[in-house]
């Protein structure tokens, strides 16, 4: 089959899943989201760039832009990150703080909230207008120059960050941040609150699947550091519901409660699938049944 | 460079990280063994099988045994297995019970040693000789017919498995066993004394590199259960250090108190290398080095 | 008014508190006991005994049996018994097995399961006949030759005891066991399983009141020691509604899910009061009431 | 023995743990204290008021405070404080937020610093100036019309407030505060940097000796209400060691990081004890050794 009727067959029948989940309420930009939405994008290490339904309608990326805040300051800094936060999957929700308290404030992963925040921080050290970095490096592998922030949905989430705000604060009391914590929330919720297509998101994730290399052929990460990153969405991307991902996908994969996902088959293509309608651990019903069908069909796995 | 040569590389510089391990010392039987052996086996898809330093020297499986009952109760079972056991990484060391109690007597994965409790049970109430079954399976695909317990290890587990009997009444406090909490500790306490040389586990776990399809062709897995097995492999074989494992080696793999590991590398072939000097968390030193080595050199890993 | 009066008035009101709540069904021989019961009874340091209701009719007495294995062991061995088991309020109820975990094999205090069964390890091997030896000090201070355990009941603990099975190997992996753990067991679940009525249990419990002396005059504990189990009671005598009982009543008590429960105020009286009906921690809903109302309605306060 | 010798008595031998201790050392203000200081006093319900060493020297009341927000509060609103704050031990330290997951939101006891916000929340909801009502009930009991918030200890407070921040936070997000974090914050700093004497405090806090009944006769508390606070100082009033406080001293009683326990003997007196060195807990070592002497060699205590 080609991949464009697999892509369209797929949304067929994968996009019924938002019947079974619920859209993020906790602030109005994601909560008046249309549940029934479904996208999915495929980037080729060829340089294709192939997708089906809403893959061309912008969405609140979320936590799928802790990716990218990672492999920055990875680019920039190399493994000193590893010493403010650990690399093993949480067994708790994302947003837990429960981990943090034990392990005295260096969090597991850099995909739970607590270690995003951390990420977020140095990099915040590292570069004097992060943000602008971040920005720039999206539109770049997106090709979007216009790629921004909702601010209205920025605003939302700094309204109900009480959550994040204790992550920030409970760490900045073991040490374990560097720049304040107001600074620091503004610029993860801001990052949140991007919004992307599919279309660009595969884009913007290639390199993952290119062992380091971006779009314009020059090197972000070495093919060393990208398996790494990889292994770490593997088993890390999905919170608490990591490993029935790798179960059931088995790809590196990163979602967001905007109801995207990432995912990595390396050496291949980088997939972007969007479905707003979550599971209880926060991560797209459509889009996880998506990326089964795909690897099912098309027998692309990492295993 | 040569498959040979390039062990041999290997083994003269990952044997040195003996010197800052520990052997597992609960028991006599693995107190005793020498820290400073290595050995280091592969056997290809194609066939091949190669082997440097103590390689075909029999040692303590351990938990390595837990991929093997559980790839049998699939193949006897299907999917009914996985109401009974998770396969979430569980962030915690493989003995612990706090998730267990958490979680109302459901261990989270099949290779932490609830887990692997309720495997054996299942595989208890499938097969009449369950063991038996265990053992000419083993003996088969690695091809040594003699291949047994080591009925003085066996006993001394049982002598030193308060912990281990801890968590088999807790589960059966739960409801989640089926047969006697001594009948499954008596065959658990078996499986885990079974003793088996580098090549021997290389040559056993090979059918998880071809995708289900044992050493005389039959089928024991279908290539989905194949791929979802190494996906547990991968975020769980390991218990607490398993992201650190998939982000250093970046393969799956299951590691033993006796010092061997186990890894696949889908497609191409099965590894194993046995060091017994471990880490705080129980996993060979020298063997998570030597993987990562060979991994790094032959550049072949899933990601 | 008048004590006696006092209490058919309070069993007239707190009896109907059976209707909320459960009898404790884990055994037949709990399971088939009429929720509807109501006793209570008052021993005073003078001497008097009054009761109310089925003040006379036998019941299991459980987890009130923690109180007795205590003091023995206490007045056998002094302060050493503290080195294996705390005195903190745990937090958690009465069977968990987080906190021990946690805390590397020692319980918190001596009335969760686990602190009472190294209390009964204890006292096992201080006493060659420690059953005989709590039998008897419960014979001779209620005045019942008679008294006993209930086999049928003690059998079906046994039955039923995969959890504190759990307990105490998990304890004897720490270390924290000196006895067999079926031996161990064998005691606490006869233990558990002794009948008295609620004048027995408050004549057997006066010494408390007396600051450590005997129905006949002779010293059980020290007034040190007795003001110490009394706040041991206060503090962590119904688990983890302790604080609760603590608010409302205000007085060292021990609660038991036959529905028991013993209360002391120091320098007056013993009481103990049984309805079968339970809240969700364990403890007799008609008990609390009972209390709560008798400390209302005398005055009579530790605080 | 007279009181006032047997006062000088123990401050002679009690001081003299202070080696063994540690000053807290999170804020100049505390570290700067000098660790020999001790004082003692003792005011009884027939309006004696004794003391011994610095008895008369100011110091932070720290957590002490909790004691008298927590009694306003229910003079002003009744037991309705109950629906937002537990009265169960916490079994944890006071700053945990672990408990507070676990629970969504709603911490253990009062006495913990996440119950002592919600309580400081609420009194800012009943009373336009709050602290205002704070200081003018402590001035009035203590007779010191001059008794205030050491400001620079406050202000330190704030600084180095992360972790109290990241409770308020946390409860804001589970919606169990009424006003701004800042708000709660800025109150909670303040009235922990009060600052004063033993002789301050035992009068203070005479109130619940007297079951209710303020300096000038009129009634704050009713005796019931009374005896629920000194219960939930015995069970809960110093966290992690309460239990321990319990068995040793015997007394409901509140400990402060400044060094200072505030003690109640229901019907008899109030006591305060200042010794600024610290055992792990963040209780005054010299503080409960003086409490011990004193029970013990009174024979005052409420078992």
């Amino acid at each position: 089959m080609h991949l464009q009727s697999l892509l369209d067959d797929i949304a067929s029948k994968s996009s019924a899943l938002a019947a079974k989940g619920k859209v993020a309420d906790y602030i109005p930009g994601l909560a008046q989201v249309d549940p029934n939405r479904f996208g999915m994008a495929v980037a080729t290490v060829e340089g294709e760039l192939l997708g089906t339904g809403d893959w061309l309608v912008p969405f609140s990326i979320q936590s799928i832009s802790k990716v990218f805040t990672l492999v920055l300051a990875l680019a920039l800094d190399g493994d000193k990150l590893w010493s403010r936060v650990g690399r093993e999957p949480s067994g708790d929700p994302f947003n837990s703080l429960v981990q943090l308290e034990h392990e005295r404030g260096i969090p597991r992963n850099p995909f739970i909230n607590a270690g995003a925040l951390v990420v977020t921080d140095r990099l915040l050290s590292l570069e004097e207008d992060a943000f602008g970095t971040l920005l720039s490096f999206l539109r770049h592998e997106s090709g979007q120059p216009d790629l921004d922030t909702d601010q209205e949905v920025a605003r939302s989430e700094a309204e109900h960050g009480h959550r994040n705000a204790a992550l920030a604060h409970f760490m900045a009391s073991f040490g374990n941040l560097e720049n304040s914590v107001d600074r620091v929330l503004d610029h993860y919720f801001r990052q949140c609150a991007i919004a992307m297509s599919c279309a660009d998101l595969a884009e913007a994730g290639l390199f993952l699947a290119r062992h380091g290399l971006r779009r314009d052929g020059s090197r972000l990460l070495s093919p060393s550091q990208a398996k790494r990153v990889n292994a770490v969405m593997l088993t890390c991307g999905t919170y608490d519901t990591a490993g029935d991902f790798a179960f059931r996908v088995g790809l590196p994969g990163k979602s967001g409660v905007g109801g995207g996902i990432l995912a990595i088959i390396p050496g291949r293509c980088s997939l972007c699938v969007w479905g707003p309608a979550l599971d209880p651990s926060g991560t797209s019903l459509a889009g996880v049944d998506a990326l089964d069908r795909f690897t099912t069909l098309t027998g692309w796995s990492v295993f």
